[in-house]
């Protein structure tokens, strides 16, 4: 918890990913995607960030000039030889399931992570769903975070549970989503599964709920209930949680207050960013959004939760 | 909406009913329900009310004596010849979803409520879920309303679509879930259908969410975004979606304050009444409650939403 200069920097490892994606709205082939592209995307309207993640030689680089032009530190992504990381999938109709068709890991398979200096040194990381294992090595290397979170995915509570119970032991912030909680605490109470998980270690606990909003639990503080920005046409709700991961922590990072308050602040943040993801496909409106729009939204919301 | 002298009154037309109902929590036999026995109980916390419904012989008085004592007025509900409405259900384990295991109507088959000369003076007329030919009978049997509100389910919307089409016309609040608003707009959006049910003619449309909340739609101002009150160790989610009405329009009948801001904090406090009904089976809960307790519990929502 020591300050440094580099104490408002976000350091962000994730997957890099061509996704090709099927909902009711539409579909796209090969479209920028991965866990560290949308919270890169999210995280840059609010601090400075490095982003670590993978590409193939594939990768259309011109793809992501957007993060660059941003202030986003790309030192950190790898170029591998081999093909980038794909996903595919598509959505049913009300959104809130999908299918995965088909995944083809490429060069994310066996991903070390090489952290350059100054990403080691930044205040604030986010561990986006990859191998618990490479995110435990991350968190190692990191010289003097003032806070720490990570999310994960039922693959990896099923397979490595015990590196995630490490994890969850270790990091400030745990992000889930209400299957995950599920799953890790054996519970369908949110409350109870985001209590019980508090008591494992965290500061925080964020349960992630799609549409329908997120929890915030913290020690010795009532629970934070926030609804979902309602939108009238969601078109793609990939990458949602992490886009609201990425702004709720970018926004911590940015305002390096990190009171109950400010915790508060920052999951509505990460709402309220996370609604402009699902407006178009991909990364599309993650790309041509601005702070002013996000402020605008950030207002609109406080008028529809006040009473 | 003229004023006189019973315009802080409600009159409340519904089912009475015994149940039986299994939750993973446990199961009870025959104990009182019915959507006018849950909303009498709620609104009973705010306001006084003419409760109209029919029981059959059978009936046991002394469960509703706690009514009478809270001043409730039950002239209007009709003992008839024959079994009182039984219902018999099962929920899953998550209690999301349940299952209808077995109906009797008993009496309420062919329910004719004969309003008494009080009840149909009242300011405010809540239409719990029954027959939508009975509830425009009731409708346009009543004097002076300030506020009128109603409820219904799919089999209504299916097999009787017109009557309620009607009354979505005619009344200034319409209460529904997330699946009757689908089934009545045609969009699985709350947002899109909430604001197409608005435009068909009342005020005010409150969406239900169950455990996720509630949405309440008005003309002219922001949709007001409401969570649910997280709870631990839910036990019987029967009529908890009439207490929520019961309480929301019992609230607004007692301060008698139409204003937009008025109507959310009836959303809380519908919200909050709920939260106990689904603490005990039945209507346990809302027998004992307090109105302390129903303060203290919509200070507690408040701390949790704040930001």
């Amino acid at each position: 918890m020591r300050e440094n200069n580099l104490s408002h920097e976000l350091t962000v490892v994730g997957s890099a990913a061509l996704d090709t994606i099927e909902t009711p709205s539409g579909r796209v082939e090969d479209a920028l995607g991965g866990s560290a592209f949308y919270i890169g995307a999210a995280a840059s309207m609010f601090t400075p960030l490095h982003l670590i993640a993978v590409v193939g030689e594939d990768f259309p680089m011109a793809e992501i000039a957007f993060l660059r032009a941003r202030g986003v530190n790309l030192d950190g992504l790898e170029v591998a030889s081999g093909a980038t990381f794909r996903w595919e999938g598509r959505y049913h109709e009300n959104m809130n399931h999908r299918d995965t068709i088909c995944t083809k890991l490429g060069v994310f398979e066996g991903f070390k992570p090489k952290l350059p200096r100054k990403a080691a040194e930044a205040g604030f990381l986010l561990l986006a769903n990859i191998d618990p294992k490479v995110q435990l090595e991350v968190l190692r290397k990191m010289k003097s975070t003032r806070l720490t979170a990570f999310d994960t995915m039922n693959l990896w509570i099923n397979e490595r549970r015990s590196l995630v119970d490490q994890l969850i032991r270790k990091v400030d912030v745990v992000i889930v989503n209400d299957e995950e909680l599920s799953l890790l605490t054996g519970t369908n109470s949110m409350l109870n599964g985001g209590l019980e998980l508090l008591r494992r270690g965290p500061r925080y606990v964020v349960v992630k709920k799609g549409e329908h909003g997120a929890i915030l639990l913290g020690r010795d503080q009532p629970p934070f209930l926030c609804p979902a920005y309602p939108l009238s046409a969601p078109k793609d709700p990939t990458g949602a949680g992490d886009t609201f991961a990425g702004a709720m922590i970018g926004y911590l990072a940015a305002t390096g207050e990190l009171s109950p308050f400010n915790f508060r602040r920052a999951v509505v943040y990460g709402t309220v960013t996370a609604s402009f993801a699902v407006e178009e496909f991909g990364l599309g409106r993650l790309k041509s959004v601005t702070f002013e729009e996000i402020e605008e939204r950030f207002r609109t919301f406080q008028a529809m939760v006040e009473f």
